[in-house]
């Protein structure tokens, strides 16, 4: 509620906030997706004609024979991934190398700790990303009996804080991880973001995934206008065995799976998906463009993807979050996220805008 | 595909099949009120309008404040309640007893013992169901090192054999399992069943679960008209601390959480679930009293909830299952499962039961 | 204590009860070997020479290069191995298949499920053994996604009720296992007692271990005169892979590791844990011997190894059980379990013979 | 073996390494302990005399009645501790907060996130040691639904890099962490070090342990003279509840367990361990003053336990660790660590100084 002494008591904040894009609903294809799918009766567990269509769309999407299992949320999708790939290393003394910032690591209670029964190893990373040096070095605990033996290692594109790695450095991830006889996970619960930041092209999302050498791929549809569906992607076929029990075993396996397999065929059809990851990219850009002459902002460089940190003067920092919510980042700095949507508008953006410029004239 | 020289090549199957209540579709009011919680921006991860709804129509429903989790599926309601109950006892040395049948014992690929890392102590059972002079016969493991420690007791309500618990019997299990410091779990995934064939009110699902003593219930919303959604109430709140935090480590975390709360809001609002589970069950009695009267098949007595167990005669169950799918229940006896869902009609099982007396007729 | 009045109350126990193998010190070549490793410094974690010479001392055994991960209690043993085949099967949905008696099954306080994360497939038995036929009808779990898959076989030999497997029906087991994709561990705690029954040599051995395809083999000391000590044994060595990474993770990795070696460069020396094992199943026979004729004790076949389970008349069992120990095998039923152990001498049994005749007399 | 061109080529090289106090042997006293331990049967599993006796030695040491539970190892015992811990948290959603260079944290292969399936966070430190401030640091994960919720602190005495907690350190941590609703783990491998160093009596001991407030104790056997004992302390009762379970599922029960007790009754006795404790931690500190005076090794200040971490040249580190090993700590900077034992003597210490000082006036 904002305060009735604010100096935005009486402007609307904008229709949609900038605080996070889960707090976005469903997109209409996907409803409508949804409701195509309804009528009568289909097998359940998968073995139903929506969820052949979505399996297909897939390899059409990576132009191969990938192993595509559909699950209900990210982090589910991140578990399956990972417990597949553990599944085809010799025993479970591996561990997943990651950035400090990853998902994985900081923002799913420990579910790959206690699902994985396996330790990560973070990785100091100022942005999320990682390089292969720093995968290099993790490399002398290989072969000492004391140790975790790395396994498995774990990128997040964009990442947890809107880097964007390019195609060719996740090919040398891959590549050094490769010969370090290790795996490669993407967490890909933004992919639409950073395919249409990089290319905006199917080809594009194949440059940084299956042609850098990816072997499974988190692919994420909940955030850019799914209502609860995300895919486990194997690009690699050779690591994709066992992955059928081993969703059902993590609690994954949907009976009436035709609804999550009608949101994919929603959002792959004539690659809406990538459009709306277009959209969030465009709208955050605006935003940062709108409010880049504003000395009292420490705003940082253009967003790569959907999200900007920006530090903010404390008395514009809380009326600004009391009118139109969005998440503190380090509180102690007083920085903060913001971050667009499928569904962000031109409206929203000029909205939002309009109240940090009438809260700094106020308070100068 | 029916075989064009089949005896039931003219004939059209029944619109439903009596294969699985996982076959059927989600219930116009379920739909409706996802439309509904579509509208606009909301809150992430429960926090939203729809769940506040949600969580107050089940307190109304046991007339009590419990503690209610949705979560996606069935496996990862089970998973959730059992973590929890595992919680409030002193270390994971306890093994959870069932019946043989049990879903959690049989049919879930492992998930309890994997994400439990717990033994499952099964009792046999014909019909699914336990008593307490067998759980009584478990407590002399109990104190005894080389021994798991039976810690809680899961039934399920109605049966994987489609029996039903008397509230009376419900409370005796409740009753000796906290005499020996046991915790107790219902799989209610078709509670709705049950609750309609143990009097079809509020009042009748309260005698078999709260007011019998059951601290923890998996209650099921996909057999039931939901696209996918469950919800684990905690009975007994004192065992309830730590599920939000468990929630998430099991994967069962929904950050659109207000779609999985509009389907329970659909389908609690004028107890329609139970409606439902009525239809289910009458059409399931229906079935049995039109083919009672045929010699060839063994059809045992009338079904407690919404499925049957018949032995065919080999040359009517090819033939039949072919034309209509259903499930081998035990192939080596020529068993099956005919099971009714919500969305059953009565010209369904007149259908259905037109093919089995051409079928029969044929083969005499 | 035996009470005064007990008709036992003037007779010495003998000095050696038949309550337990583990209940007897340790042989003294053990010690002698002990002391011998104990002079000056040596690396620590098994990069010594007495650990060198028990590695050795393993291969001579088989006559092959198996590998040797030696651990300190046969439950630690049993999951190293079975860990270690875990690792070498794609993913953790994979079930160990054993008998209902199984010490696996019910002995190790769930350490299995808890520590492999998995289910236990306990089959039927009357003597702790399992046939290829029992194992290719859990086959049918094989492919159904709903159920965990049976990727390994675990027998016991001798069984936990003293029965042992013939080399062939060993070879019947792994063929079948093989066949079905599986791989097979040996519980073999007192594995001493079954190479001495099945011909007391090193090709005895053989034969119902390597020779029979069995591919890791949990070797006992501890029962047979060490102090506390086992050996895991892989003798397929393409499943050895990750053995010293996981023993380590399952805490059975010593750091003076040379007092581990020793134990079993004392029991391999001269083939002198055989010879062990010949003493305690010699003697479980001559005790068997010496009671057949007694009516009031319904005896059993004589042993096949070196424990028996007679039932006894309840006004016997008890003041025999507190003249001179022994375990309650099933109370209900006032059966007991003798068993002899490598120090087992020939005036221990005649002395509690004596006391049983004595019992018997006075009671009739 | 050392280079025949080696300077230190005719030099004998100690007796005694300083690699480290895994390297040493059994003390003498241990060993009589064994023996004696070794008369006739007696009760398997903890139930003998031995064990009763060390059980009652604990309590006088603790000035309590403390809870005792043997392991076999270090890893075995910091397992033990964690777990009945973690089942006094309610549900495995709880992290435990280390050092970065805990032992649990670095050198366990992961042993703690696979048997506790739990998350490590580990805190920056240059010595081992971690306040109280970093731990409410941590504090504000708590309450947070995405986050592991920090339930367990545990620290180690002396730390992996030697350093020492005053026993006001240690009240202070636990103060903080009860505040906090955490329980207080000490992992003691070198507790006798740590002992000796702040005062070398039983007060001592209790002075940061027991009247600390510390939970449960790690209470290290093996470094110093055991041939392989540690004991799991419990100094707070109330969280001891389910440990003796816990001990047989996690692998660390031993059925002959007589001689672990024999272990630590050799070196409870007369306080001989602290005794041992002290001429580990004066041989170190006499090591230290003796090339205190060397300006090309960078000595650091003296040891506060019984190791010291010095940086070598290079031509100096290569020809001395061949002749006499010890081991590399970090090897890009020619770190190495010196460890005394509990039986490194004088002479051990003369000779390794004389080889240096050799080494140093070659190279000069």
């Amino acid at each position: 509620m904002t305060d009735p002494t604010s100096p935005l008591a009486d402007l609307a904040p904008p229709i949609r906030s900038f605080a996070s894009d889960n707090f976005a609903g469903v997109h209409p294809a996907v409803l409508e997706q949804i409701g195509r799918a309804d009528a009568g009766h289909q097998p359940a567990y998968g073995d139903d004609i929506h969820t052949a269509r979505c399996v297909e769309r897939f390899n059409e999407l990576f132009d191969a024979d990938v192993g595509t299992r559909l699950t209900f949320n990210g982090t589910g999708a991140n578990i399956l991934a990972l417990a597949t790939l553990m599944g085809h290393l010799p025993g479970p003394h591996h561990a997943i190398v990651c950035s400090s910032w990853a998902h994985i690591n900081i923002d799913e209670t420990g579910a790959p700790e206690r699902l994985l029964a396996t330790k990560l190893i973070d990785l100091a990373s100022d942005n999320g990303k990682i390089t292969p040096d720093q995968l290099r070095e993790v490399g002398h605990f290989q072969g000492n009996v004391h140790h975790v033996q790395p396994g498995i290692v774990s990128i997040t594109q964009p990442t947890e804080l809107g880097a964007l790695y390019t195609p060719a450095e996740i090919k040398a991830i891959c590549d050094t991880a490769h010969e370090m006889g290790m795996l490669v996970h993407i967490d890909g619960a933004r992919i639409a973001n950073a395919t249409a930041a990089l290319g905006g092209t199917r080809e594009a999302l194949r440059s940084f995934t299956i042609d850098a050498g990816v072997d499974v791929l988190s692919f994420g549809g909940t955030k850019i206008g799914a209502m609860g569906a995300e895919a486990v992607v194997f690009l690699n076929p050779a690591v994709a065995a066992g992955s059928e029990f081993l969703r059902k075993q993590v609690t994954q396996l949907s009976s009436k799976m035709r609804y999550l397999a009608a949101q994919f065929n929603g959002l792959l059809a004539d690659d809406l998906w990538i459009e709306l990851g277009a959209n969030a990219n465009g709208m955050a850009l605006a935003l940062h463009a709108q409010v880049a002459d504003l000395p009292a902002i420490e705003l940082g460089p253009a967003p790569e993807a959907n999200s900007m940190y920006p530090f903010l003067p404390k008395e514009v920092l809380e009326p600004l979050q009391q009118w139109s919510f969005f998440w503190d980042w380090d509180e102690s700095r007083n920085q903060v996220r913001w971050m667009a949507g499928w569904d962000t508008t031109r409206a929203d953006v000029d909205q939002f805008v309009r109240g940090i410029r009438r809260l700094l004239e106020q308070s100068s």
